[in-house]
């Protein structure tokens, strides 16, 4: 779902620069906020240290090189790109419609929603020519897929036609956050509401 | 549809290199890919020379700066893009129902389909952060959709409904080009054809 809330906020060192102690997880926001507005290409140490005004030496006490940093960015995506999706599960207590419906408004949640699709669309970007991005990003897919599968289970279908109408909704997730511009308010709405009750129909 | 074959080739000077010959197209060419393998910050003048293996100077033959090129660079994926769906329409003479099922294999047109999808999401990374590309991938978009629509008001449906069958298949396409790692071949054409049958009932 490029149209979740997973979003990251942005990066600020944890205490006043001069006397900076910036956790790994600073770093990786850093990284992540360059990947978005420019190129995987463009996340490198020294640009990263300069935008948190320290020295290139103080990457070294968290992070191996520059490719333990990448690895450690796509970890922190995809564990709160999973996260995200299993909360929402378990706070939903057994009602699987109402879950589909909740899913289908997620790419409609604001700003948070648009920065955590941005972020996923330049890692989705990445992906198509690194083979490292390209598996967590498989995996996250997957994993959401087959969540968004049990809701389907959960109303009566058999696996087989509950995986494919994950499919759809997921699908739908993608492209609402892709095309934000596509219609009117009036017009998404509708259309929400018949992706629901398509996929809602009883088995 | 991220899912189209109007990929571009490799660029390659019109000409054997030392008497090169080269056209807006070539560098158009050779930028398209800087973006897709790097970034559209990787678009440099400089940088395209040297892998064209021309001088700067030549560049300015053809274009007034860079922002010149990437204005014609998005104006030709937006041509590419949008005749190519239009040419569908026209070879597929008055069968909106085999038309349908054309647009829902799209994604699964091999390498050229594969290429193609790249660049439309490097394209979409880029425009989450530059109105001039937004703009393009939202006309884009609202032309295919309305292309896809025809189909289903051709099938009988009303403006409303054909809209949002044509958003709901439009999404489907550019999910599987997306996704192309999730489920096996069998489950691929299953939910090709269950996207289908659902989208072709009549009304």
């Amino acid at each position: 779902m490029s149209a979740t809330d997973a979003s990251t906020p942005p990066a600020t060192p944890s205490t006043t620069p001069g006397k900076v102690q910036l956790t790994p997880a600073d770093w990786i926001r850093a990284a992540t906020e360059v990947l978005v507005d420019k190129s995987i290409d463009a996340v490198r140490v020294d640009v990263l240290a300069k935008g948190l005004k320290v020295t290139r030496g103080s990457f070294y006490w968290h992070f191996q090189d520059r490719d333990d940093l990448l690895k450690q960015l796509l970890r922190s995506w995809r564990d709160a790109a999973t996260e995200q999706i299993i909360n929402r599960f378990e706070r939903s207590g057994a009602d699987p419609e109402a879950l589909v419906r909740e899913l289908a408004s997620l790419p409609f949640r604001g700003t948070a929603a648009f920065n955590s699709a941005s972020i996923e669309l330049a890692i989705r970007a990445w992906a198509r020519r690194d083979d490292m991005a390209r598996q967590v990003v498989d995996e996250v897919d997957a994993k959401r897929l087959s969540y968004v599968s049990q809701c389907f289970v959960a109303l009566g279908y058999n696996f087989q036609e509950a995986g494919m109408r994950a499919f759809v909704l997921y699908s739908y997730m993608i492209s609402e956050s892709l095309m934000r511009g596509q219609g009117t308010e009036t017009q998404r709405q509708q259309r929400r509401e018949f992706v629901e009750k398509f996929l809602l129909q009883k088995p």
